[in-house]
């Protein structure tokens, strides 16, 4: 046999070894392409891909083995545009004429009639209490399955007033690199938002690459019970579980995840206190915070370094220097992106 | 170059074919030796090998794409040992004595006191409210890195007196290759358990293959804050969050995975919402219930089918018929497995 079984051996090697040079040549190729293209060459793309080189590199003493590779985003202001209002309250208000259609004593209430009247000064000047009150009423009563379609109509319908696209066109094209970036290196990648998640949740996996059950956010109880159908329902009840903001960030995370993050990413001062956590464990950390400093091709609102100050998504200059003297890294949304959005 | 290269592709061609049939026949072998081993050939075998083919075989009208390939399991009775009493109530009972030497004055106060004095008798009769005053005390107070610390070294220390053997290995052989063959199916397998989240992110990863952000249980609030050495801490707060038995595991499982199951494993009356939930969905569904009728190998409680009563894990023969009229599948540990531990 050796004799017939010899040469056939000789040309599969010669030819597996013809395979293995192809692949491995494209896989050189590959690595040469940039997978962050929209990020211009600086700190901030230079800190990132050293830092994922060092955490998925084996035999480095950096390396992260992938069950713990857990990279955790804010979204408003971080993934995507947060100006002038948090879509979601958009959402909010928009849903009011369906509301007082169904309830039509509500038309001369407070603060449905403000909001009916489209006077967009006398609803930004709307009471916090209001405010609660409409996101109680237009978050909550309704089955999950009937939530979820509502946002997703919503999502096809409205349109941003300044770029006239679907909000979610609006988000940052280098963050969405960074995403797949990060997830084509076995990281896995979860929102982590002071938004609904349940309804971050229904457009999170068509426009991020992020599943649901990678999604943590502000959340309220849900009912189980049963429909006319004699069907099971999970009804969306206005009982506070989570305020995934600050200090609940963390808190979210150990409930969600139950891991602490390598890589965490925000905007504002609402997601220091996720920073701080994930920057105190052990081994390489990398914590990076996005500064809207390009009033130009998106707002410029902060108030770090002189910027003016808004009403979302607070960056304070003590948040800045904070980030410095922790070693944390800023994007300057001006410096480090070529581009903002994916339509630029 | 043609007749150069022609002969060189019809070797490569022949030898590629070679490879791959070698592959196939691979596949087949592999397909053909059983990954149920420890389950005897029955109803309860036959319909969990029919119900993974028709959800993963693609081509099929009852495919399932893998994103949604979620299956979740209980843990007490379904997954390992839930008898004479829960392992996390008898992890409970094993703190006191550390937590009477850290605060001598709870020695003469009850339900301490009982505890310290081993009467296993007096300490079945302790009132509920004594009982949750124990949980309360040790599961909560500490931050979640102490009580991880502590889980751990109670499942090094610890044995079940029936059989000799740390806690974690009276799982059940046939739920493990269970667990193991949806996973080798691209299913996601989830705990879904009354027991305490953070209790069982401990082990679940080791023990089960499953990870700690798939272990959705009882949960608790924790608290951020800073340590003494300025780290940030989390810290076990006794403020309930969700309560994850009965109605609450399909809340549970919307609020941390957010999408419903496929397929749903439990063996008591506090697993039915998750049960009829998983079995309402559109498509192909699975729900099972685990049988506890093996006095000789396991343990026979009930009281379905005429079974003693037991303070856990009751299956009703309420539930029984249920399951029978629903189509659920009831699965006898007397008949339908080969063995109960690996150690068997």
């Amino acid at each position: 046999m050796e004799t017939i079984v010899s040469p056939l051996r000789r040309v599969f090697c010669r030819t597996a070894a013809a395979v293995c040079a192809t692949l491995l040549l494209g896989i050189a190729a590959h690595a040469q392409s940039d997978p962050l293209p929209s990020w211009n060459d600086g700190a901030a793309k230079r800190t990132i891909v050293s830092f994922v080189a060092d955490t998925t590199t084996p035999g480095r003493q950096s390396f992260v083995p992938e069950a713990e590779r857990i990279a955790t985003f804010d979204q408003d202001g971080t993934l995507w545009v947060e100006q002038p209002m948090y879509s979601q309250v958009l959402y909010c208000l928009d849903r009011v004429p369906a509301l007082v259609k169904a309830q039509p004593e509500l038309a001369n209430a407070e603060p449905f009639k403000t909001v009916m009247s489209g006077d967009r000064a006398a609803i930004a000047r709307l009471p916090k209490e209001d405010l609660e009150k409409l996101l109680a009423m237009t978050l909550t009563g309704m089955t999950v399955d009937e939530f979820r379609a509502q946002v997703a109509q919503w999502l096809d319908d409205a349109r941003n007033p300044r770029w006239k696209r679907p909000y979610t066109e609006l988000i940052y094209q280098p963050m969405k690199e960074l995403l797949a970036y990060f997830r084509a290196h076995g990281y896995r990648t979860y929102i982590v938002t002071g938004g609904g998640q349940d309804f971050v949740r229904v457009y999170s996996e068509r426009v991020y690459g992020i599943p649901p059950e990678q999604v943590v956010g502000t959340a309220g109880a849900t009912r189980y019970g049963y429909g006319k159908d004699g069907k099971p329902t999970l009804t969306k009840e206005p009982k506070l579980l989570l305020n995934d903001n600050d200090a609940g960030k963390p808190e979210g995370i150990h409930l969600m995840i139950g891991r602490r993050p390598v890589a965490a990413f925000g905007n504002s001062t609402g997601d220091r206190e996720m920073l701080e956590y994930t920057w105190a464990g052990s081994g390489p950390r990398l914590a990076m915070l996005v500064l809207h400093d390009d009033a130009a091709r998106e707002y410029a609102y902060g108030p770090a370094q002189g910027l003016p100050d808004s009403k979302v998504g607070t960056f304070t200059q003590a948040l800045y220097d904070a980030a410095l003297n922790n070693g944390w890294t800023v994007i300057s949304m001006k410096n480090d992106w070529k581009r903002i959005f994916a339509f630029d």
